[in-house]
């Protein structure tokens, strides 16, 4: 137990920056929880010369290979972000026999499978609770504390940014592109926020999430992604009539037939425990076959609370090589489950059209739902656009066919002057 | 790993019987997860000849010896809550070379510390995620993913008796008789609710919490505790006419004085997100100095939720074994830290006093609490009862004795009738 533990990190923006700065504030407790030193030995930085926001001492290189092949160093913090050349040094560390310690979702919801067997390979630790939700210990909680449980449903708020944006647009009434501009200039969005606003972000956390909930693997292309950008406050002011609040939720099901995992904007239920998660708060819903309904909150993102979850990982890496036993939970996808057809993803949903202000006109589009054999909930007609009437439908759960084919009944109809849109709605009894 | 992985029950009431049907419901994925077969091979039981609601094959004894001593056996799981015998047969259980699993928060509150010596000594696994809050995993959470925070304060509503009560007094205005009476028709609430209702139960959890979030022993004995025995529905009607929402609250604070435990009924702004925490649902908010805060949802008891908990860590010693490598994270109590002296606890406080209807009054009472220095946040004076005025007094944060001080001089004013009732306040500054 004498050595000294010795850390490389990859990068140092905003997560590396608060690793330094959190593990000098909390040396003492951290030193005494691993039993051992611990320093960061090396930090891989793209400018040599850049003032740091930190004042320790470190060695920063601008050169990958001072690392890999630093035999001293026994856990290299990966802290980059995107694919290349992140994946590489992550597969090279672990060959090196260093153990790794990432935040990097976007190598682990494409290429997660290829870093548990090089983990696997090389007898090392591969941990990553920061890439998913920094602030919410999540992972560590799917793959320990719950892993009694068969998962059924899990659904997340786990994108800070368009959270941010649809509360204010919910609070205050702000249309979408106030929002996104008041989210840039707090410093939650960024100069091109697509990433975020088109729900990518969040399908990558989904992928990670229900990999690891339903132990199969999911990757970002089994991710059904829709985003933010078409919510208008005419939809946000049905939703508050009709008792709703309009979230980016992912959800992650595990059903009969097969695994449903998507991200799209969401009429949940104003009593929902996810409803009341406000501003950059993230909070990830869950419901096991034993624990029933849980949810576990807090910031999804931010130097700090990203930091708490790279240390964490470091932290229990460290912990093992006290132990000198590494891997105690590796992969847990054990099995290949099928994604579900589309035909068997039911949700409720929202659709608000424009129709002629004339007799009759009810009729025919209740004809039409009916003939699609989509069950209304709720219907209200209230509020009149120029000389159209708007009318707003809830409907029972139905399937993606059943509401690809209303769409075309509603086009072909004279008196619906358009579909202004359509939203998702959890209803009360799958939540 | 060829080896069968064997489990002892003690006890087989409400969470014994959940661990059995879990197991066997879910037997074909926690297999996978432990990578190895895994049975109960005997139940300790009081009665052999009770029928069980378990359809499964399972050798029941009333003799203690055949389980403590069977060497095949693996894993003791105790479960029979109180302190004796289920201390003694713990620690046999260890001396003996077998992991423990325990729901038990009577031993943990006051005897946690044997525990572990014992668990160090003969170098056994000792794990307890049930003995606090069954449905939401906390003790993994705070030992592993939130390891590298100094936490600074932890709040939980961790009596679901009590939470249940306090809701129904809220939404549907039943008085604290009623709803004891309706939380043990529903079977939340024991015939004798003293534990319950006296906060007793909460205290241990919040003993057992703090110790972990605090990394110091914090025993039973130095938590303050307060039921919710003098509720009222008129304070109830003032929380909410102010704000506030009542629970039963268990807070714990390290401050840089001391650590400060503490259980008892409190006003909570309703915006807090542990006020939104209903009925028998329990929720544990926490804020480190890295990650800010979070919060941990879910059912606090139950055959099921508490189960999972059970074969959570059942599953976490089976994994050790596979490896053969226990203790990764034993007592992690490895400092001591003082209690914080009565004049630094400091709390807001919400004060009913019934006065003389009469000029000059508020006057006198407004004079009382300048002379005791408690200031005052706000007042109302609304209703009247028979002859008398009711006011509603919030403080800003004071400390115990200023508190004290403000009841003597309020007793020896003339015209207060009675001091109908004071409870804290968690300040919205403080949460």
């Amino acid at each position: 137990m004498a050595k000294k533990i010795k850390l490389g990190l990859l990068g140092c923006g905003t997560v590396g920056t608060g690793v330094l700065k959190v593990l000098q504030e909390n040396y003492h407790d951290i030193r005494a929880k691993i039993g051992n030193d611990i320093e960061v030995s090396k930090v891989l930085v793209r400018n040599l010369n850049k003032k740091r926001d930190f004042n320790g001492d470190v060695v920063l290189t601008d050169n990958i290979d001072d690392i890999l092949n630093d035999e001293s160093i026994d856990i290299v913090v990966e802290l980059l972000g995107g694919i290349h050349p992140a994946r590489e040094y992550m597969l090279k560390a672990m060959e090196n026999g260093k153990h790794v310690v990432t935040a990097n979702k976007d190598v682990l919801a494409q290429f997660g499978k290829d870093m548990f067997d090089a983990a696997e390979k090389h007898d090392v630790d591969f941990m990553f609770e920061a890439s998913v939700a920094g602030g919410i210990p999540i992972i560590t909680p799917l793959k320990q504390c719950l892993t009694a449980n068969k998962i059924t449903e899990l659904i997340g708020i786990v994108n800070g940014t368009t959270n941010y944006m649809l509360t204010k647009m919910t609070e205050q009434g702000m249309d979408y592109d106030t929002a996104l501009a008041r989210a840039q200039a707090k410093g939650y969005a960024e100069a091109d926020p697509t990433a975020d606003v088109a729900g990518l972000d969040a399908a990558r956390k989904a992928a990670i999430l229900s990999s690891i909930a339903f132990n199969t693997r999911v990757s970002l292309e089994d991710v059904k992604v829709e985003g933010i950008t078409n919510i208008t406050p005419e939809d946000i002011t049905y939703a508050k009539e009709l008792g709703y609040i309009i979230k980016l939720l992912a959800i992650a099901k595990h059903t009969e037939d097969g695994i449903d995992v998507r991200v799209h904007p969401t009429f949940i239920d104003k009593d929902h425990p996810l409803a009341s998660v406000r501003n950059v708060f993230n909070a990830i819903f869950i419901h096991g076959n034993a624990v029933g309904d849980t949810m576990f909150y807090g910031k999804g993102a931010g130097e700090r609370p990203t930091a708490s979850a790279v240390l964490a990982d470091i932290i229990d890496v460290a912990r093992d090589m006290g132990k000198d036993r590494f891997g105690k939970i590796r992969c847990t996808c054990y099995e290949e489950k099928q994604l579900c057809p589309p035909d068997k993803v039911l949700s409720g949903y929202y659709i608000r059209l424009l129709v002629e202000d004339k007799p009759g006109v009810l009729g025919a589009i209740a004809t039409a739902f009916g003939e699609s054999n989509v069950s209304l909930y709720s219907v209200i007609q209230k509020r009149r656009v120029g000389e159209f009437s708007e009318i707003v439908a809830i409907t029972h759960n139905v399937n993606n066919n059943q509401i690809e084919d209303l769409k075309v009944r509603l086009n072909n109809l004279d008196v619906v002057h358009e579909i202004s849109n359509i939203i998702r709605v959890v209803m009360s009894q799958e939540a």
